[in-house]
């Protein structure tokens, strides 16, 4: 055992308390450091028999000066609100990060070498399985959006004096989104915040772009409003001198561009084209050639005491009601009840892809400036700021027009992997929005949401049904979904009536019932009307309000299933992954299925009004009136 | 009348030749075209009651300059190989492109008034329903990326001299993929196209992050390898001017940053909060303002000749074939078909997202780098570089790991608007890709792929399927997605075996069968396996291979249905939106369902071997065995 680091063996590091009159590790001891975290990434790859050692190896001095001067955590306390936060956003690099925890006392030897096992804590990339992992990586470009949100956070509504600190690779520089999070962090000033770029040269199938022009990335960061420092990344002494640097910047993030070749201490694959994401050919030479397996600790600093804000909350706010037969928008049901939950619940943050006025969250921001954060036009960068608030605590919706939400697919889905419970909110729903066109029209939004895992979706027809769920939203557990219509519907529903998550409203039933309607948000309007049209034809049809999209009322779904032995489904969505699909979902396991015609939005529409809109996408009263009268003459 | 512009009125522009010795229009000529184009935008939107002509205003003169001094174009043949691309990015101001089409002669008076009506081409945003239009707009921050399509076709492959105009708004540059088409055409030294930034301070709900700061705005751009020029644009001459500059600068694309004051002209809304996405309030005293209706006609210069390219093909280049029994991955014919497909169709492209050796993509561009183009970690610009190269005509293939398509989600969801043939390529589906966990493995994309309108999607099990599907796939309308598997596969099919898209295979078939198993790519060998096993206990199972998930085949489906009455789906996906419900599709309009159980991912996955993983998510062999058995004994 090579003990060269400054370590408290045999315990955990946070166990100890730091003698801050202790001498620190020297540099050489650094440099020791980040071999061990080198050979531990060689030895976590090489009993996996994949992973991605090359890029660990290039970031290991990095992480190395890291963890023994600037970071400061208390692994034993994870949640413990004076810890700085460590993002590997090159989550492919996860034995590196792990050989860290190892080092830092977190894991021992044997849980290193379960790396990429079933049932390991320790997956191909982090994830917060982890008690020390904030978020899943893997997706690159999506570490530094969240640690924005993770800095702003400290910054703008907790006042602590935590850091962000974020590894990013060379790679990921290409993405969008990390441009959008340059953008915000240089414009809010997140002093508070560290990229820390891996500039390695190499990607998965060869050279990136800017190979090691590190002036070529300095200029473009510098000019989104960053400090850039550029560095050799394997020059302990400059990279500390980097770090120090961006800890006492003021007024800007700072940017530690670091030169670093990519599987640094093995000639056998050290800078060399085709050695990403695979064992080294020879984990024991490279070992050796490492200097040997060694099992040093090292000290991380403490985090500073710390108090969580006390929050401003009344939990006695009303949520706001509407008189059954006004016309009112759900969207704007939505505005106001986020408001008066903003009230009630001093965690809730609400986030603006810069249409505000339209979703209505700027409702909110009348009430509570203070938890209103403008993302601009920047879905990646909206979900990652929210992300990023979640886990430090916050309940964040975030919110724009559904359609857009699209943007932020890939943000959405890794926040699942995540465990986030962030809240998303999508106006201007389907083809109802009438005049401005497909392009403004979410129609694939519930399909993109029900197949996130752990979603639940929700979509309310009327506004006092609206004002419930987004405050049932808060409670929930996972990402959640409201998707709300632009235009007015009728209030259909009173006050005083409750919406549980997973249940729906039948709202027309009788034992002769030959049919039943099902529908959601603008549609459920419809399915009324025609109703009223079949009983007058003296078909009686049973309707159903299933706001609740995931998880879906499989009880009434089935009785009436069994009752009625038909369907007619009928959305504002395209046909594929909507609510008929949902419906669908409650007759799994051999459950006797009902005859069903589904209506929804099958062609691709254009301008029109937005009754004229629903006519011709098939989804009005006529529609289902006709839907379900040649169901029941089918049989 | 007011004929101040020189025209060619009462016929279209493009049918008198011009004469090149004519002087121009003067910049007085030019101003009072803007003036024209405002007062036409604000009647459009007037009639429509919607519509945003503030939006429109900003940029009037922008417009008029380019039409009348630099933009190359005949509007009797929008096909003409040598006509420039006007891509207008901020596809809300639509009413200036449609006042632009009227002023040309392209449209008339009548049909501008159509605007946003139901049936109108004039829809609330630009569509490809109006020949002069490339591609849709309106979800912002696409424009530029399929900009640097359209422009890098020009330069890399077809070698012809038309220019590409974008004319963009400022909120959209918030956007990360705006970036990305910065990053891009920067490398690529695209000196043939420009992007026209029309900076008037106002986004939709105030004040954009850098108002009229051109200078924040020219930074960011020179830095990503741009040339760009600030101008006052309401300033004709100095428009012109860097619109001239824009056409002579050679190895690097131009950015005109031109400082504008939005809703131009008409002092109630002129640089006013407030007043975006609506009518004038007082479009008759607005118009009187202007200077009144005018009719003028502006002559835009007609293109050179040009001849689109020879493409270099052989017809009877066979595709690779597989020995039936050899153990293959789909990914791996996917690469060596379409290297084949390559040979013998010119007009195919293949694009890659810095993971071609995954994809193998990268085995096409051995043999045709030509037309093999990098567009790195981005997948949005992937996406945007296929649908401007679409735009000219080519056949592009854009492939990257499923899992991170959704990052391009919406602009998958604007092709299928803008009616774009581009062919997507998804690997690594799936849990099946084993230890690398859950961030790499594509769970949602077939509900994100199936949703989107138009789309075809298929999803091999086989090399010999793989490679017919590749072939097919480019003679297919509208979008197409082929789903592929990172491990090997068995060969089931013999080379002459045909696929037709929305076919399906049936494997195993008896006038006995109690169930039928349902599968497609790495689950058919384990349903295959599970129809052995259950034939061993006694129980015959169809098993039928869908590999057409959109369209699918129906009429084998309700046959199963009627012949064996259940179903067993199993598909490597989440639950929600992907084989099972398109099984379901079949059976609408009231068509008698089968019993069915569906077999997909419904916990989170973590790291483990690929069969482990197939296991854990209870889609394998033992899953689809107890499943059967089980539905069977429930009746």
């Amino acid at each position: 055992m090579n003990d060269t680091v400054r370590t408290s063996a045999g315990t955990s590091a946070g166990t100890r308390p730091a003698d801050p009159s202790a001498p620190g590790p020297s540099d050489a001891e650094i440099a020791e450091l980040g071999q061990q975290l080198r050979v531990d990434a060689v030895r976590a790859a090489d009993a996996a028999g994949s992973g991605h050692p090359t890029s660990s190896m290039s970031a290991a001095d990095l992480m190395a000066v890291l963890l023994a001067r600037h970071l400061r955590y208390d692994f034993d306390r994870p949640g413990h609100p004076g810890n700085d936060h460590l993002i590997l956003s090159k989550g492919h690099a996860s034995p590196l990060l792990y050989a860290a925890y190892k080092a830092a006392g977190a894991i021992d030897d044997e849980e290193l070498l379960t790396f990429r096992t079933l049932g390991s804590r320790l997956e191909g990339h982090p994830t917060p399985r982890l008690p020390w992992v904030d978020v899943a990586t893997g997706s690159l470009g999506q570490g530094l959006p969240i640690g924005v949100g993770v800095a702003l956070s400290a910054k703008r509504l907790e006042h602590l004096p935590y850091r962000t600190w974020v590894l990013c690779g060379d790679s990921e520089l290409a993405e969008g989104s990390v441009w959008e999070a340059f953008e915000q962090a240089g414009i809010e000033g997140l002093d508070n915040l560290t990229a820390i770029l891996d500039i390695n040269r190499l990607g998965q199938r060869g050279p990136t772009r800017h190979g090691w022009d590190l002036g070529a990335y300095a200029r473009r960061i510098r000019a989104f409003g960053w400090h850039t420092v550029e560095v050799d990344g394997h020059d302990i002494d400059a990279v500390d001198e980097a770090m120090a640097t961006a800890r006492t910047t003021r007024g800007a993030p700072t940017a530690i561009i670091a030169r670093t070749r990519k599987g640094r201490g093995v000639a056998a694959v050290e800078d060399r084209e085709g050695m990403h994401g695979k064992p080294l050919p020879d984990a024991e030479a490279a070992i050796r050639e490492l200097g040997g397996v060694r099992s040093s600790r090292v000290h991380v600093r403490r985090p500073p005491d710390a108090q969580e804000p006390e929050l401003d909350e009344r939990p006695d706010a009303p949520l706001p009601d509407y008189p059954p037969g006004e016309d009112v928008a759900t969207r704007t049901a939505f505005g106001e009840a986020l408001a008066a939950l903003g009230s009630r619940r001093g965690d809730v943050v609400v986030l603006d892809g810069e249409v505000g006025d339209s979703t209505k969250a700027e409702l909110f921001s009348k009430e509570h400036p203070e938890r209103y954060i403008e993302c601009y036009i920047a879905e990646q960068q909206l979900i990652g700021t929210a992300v990023g608030l979640d886990v430090r605590g916050w309940t964040p919706y975030a919110c724009t027009f559904a359609a857009f939400l699209t943007r932020a697919h890939d943000f959405l889905r890794m926040a699942a992997i995540s465990r986030s419970g962030i809240k998303v909110v999508g106006s201007h729903a389907g083809v109802a929005i009438g005049e401005d066109g497909p392009s403004q029209m979410a129609l694939e939004d519930l399909a993109m949401m029900r197949a996130i895992h752990g979603t639940t979706v929700l979509y309310p027809c009327d506004a006092n049904q609206t004002a419930k769920l987004v405050a049932a939203l808060a409670d929930r557990p996972g990402i959640g979904y409201l998707r709300t219509t632009r235009g007015d519907t009728p209030v259909i529903y009173g006050p005083e009536e409750d919406f549980p998550v997973g249940g729906s409203k039948t709202l027309r039933s009788h034992p002769d019932d030959q049919v039943t309607l099902i529908a959601a948000g603008v549609t459920l309007h419809q399915a009324l009307t025609a109703a009223d049209r079949l009983a007058d034809e003296g078909i009686r049809a049973r309707v159903i309000d299933l706001y609740s999209v995931k998880p879906v009322d499989t009880q009434a779904l089935r009785r009436a299933a069994q009752e009625t032995g038909r369907f007619v489904t009928v959305e504002d969505h395209h046909p594929e992954g909507g609510l008929a699909d949902a419906v669908l979902e409650s007759f799994g396991n051999g459950h006797p299925m009902p005859r069903l015609t589904r209506l929804a939005v099958h062609s691709m529409p254009g301008s029109a009004t937005s009754a004229e809109q629903l006519a011709a996408a098939g989804i009005d009263a006529d529609s289902v009136v006709a839907a379900a009268r040649t169901l029941i003459g089918n049989g």
